[in-house]
């Protein structure tokens, strides 16, 4: 029963609740501070739970960072929504630009991309963590895809284009944007990134 | 004198050898494990100096981060060189591209950016660190741009283009590529967002 193993106990509805309120202190914090800069002491406190609870849920910080990446997969995803479950033409392409340069916006650009800056901090000392993400990455990946095999299929895009190529290209500048954003605390990087991705796709209608 | 306040005291050549190989040391081990994963005692024994001599050349964990992020700028931009510094006609985009993945193939993809990662890494926690990457990303952009400009006072790149755009919209490919190279451990990511920043400057070639 590996899915068991990986959520712990089968829990209450306020097992879950508690469970749940740590992991999103632990991602607030994590996005603020990094991983490393973040102790479960000051995960336990922000969530107002005993340690005893925390290492109920969580046996160990890596348990508890593999929560957080779970949760900000879920959170980056539902940040682009309605517009990232329908890219399928140029027009949603752009609403979806819009959304992702108006979240930097709002967020004076700190922090950069949640998945992105876990990643850069993990890749290298948590190979568990490298994989959940690059499962989280890979949902984000083909959520761009769908839309444009939907515009290709429609006869919109050309049947050279490469959706899966297209779609991969479209994440490398929006996570380079995002990251240059973050360091500059400016969304010209992340408005360009998009814009350039969006040129390219262009350059696929017929 | 600022100059002599951020560069410690003036060095004799043997206190230069010595400064430089404590920041190599430092630079080997944060781009391996993070900055937080990087103790100054991991430093000191990396290096084989003792703790005076460390604490002779940096009075502090983040006096030597600077320093690490001096030396990532210039051994990025070397690492790219001759390439980077003619980038004036698209073969040599092409040749810089394949560089770039090169080098990411040598080290299986391993570390992401040294630059970006550092960046990812300290710019919530650390605004002199910030400060300096900026500087640091506008060194490599401004290397881009040029080559561009060069391209278009030749007459080859279209007046509607413009080099410090494209040089933006090309480093947040390369980063972003680097990222998602580093996580999914393929040179795929890399290679395809350089591929697609190369396509949109030929749509301005004339």
């Amino acid at each position: 029963m590996e899915a068991v193993t990986d959520e712990g106990p089968r829990l209450t509805r306020k097992g879950r609740a508690t469970r749940q309120r740590i992991v999103e202190a632990a991602a607030q914090l994590m996005f603020e501070r990094g991983v490393a800069g973040t102790s479960t002491e000051d995960v336990r406190a922000a969530a107002g739970v005993s340690s005893s609870q925390l290492y109920h849920y969580f046996a160990s910080k890596q348990h508890l960072v593999r929560a957080v990446i779970a949760h900000q997969t879920e959170a980056v995803l539902a940040a682009q929504e309605p517009q990232l479950s329908r890219l399928d033409c140029m027009g949603a392409l752009e609403a979806w630009r819009d959304l992702v340069v108006a979240l930097q916006t709002q967020r004076g650009c700190e922090g950069g991309c949640p998945l992105g800056s876990l990643a850069a901090e993990l890749s290298e000392i948590d190979p568990d963590a490298r994989q959940e993400l690059v499962a989280g990455f890979a949902r984000w990946e083909a959520a761009i895809r769908d839309g444009l095999t939907a515009m290709q299929r429609r006869g919109e895009l050309s049947a050279r284009a490469d959706p899966g190529l297209l779609a991969l290209q479209t994440l490398t500048a929006v996570q380079g944007g995002l990251l240059l954003s973050q360091v500059r605390r400016d969304v010209d990087p992340v408005r360009a990134g998009l814009d350039m991705a969006l040129s390219h796709i262009r350059t696929f209608l017929i």
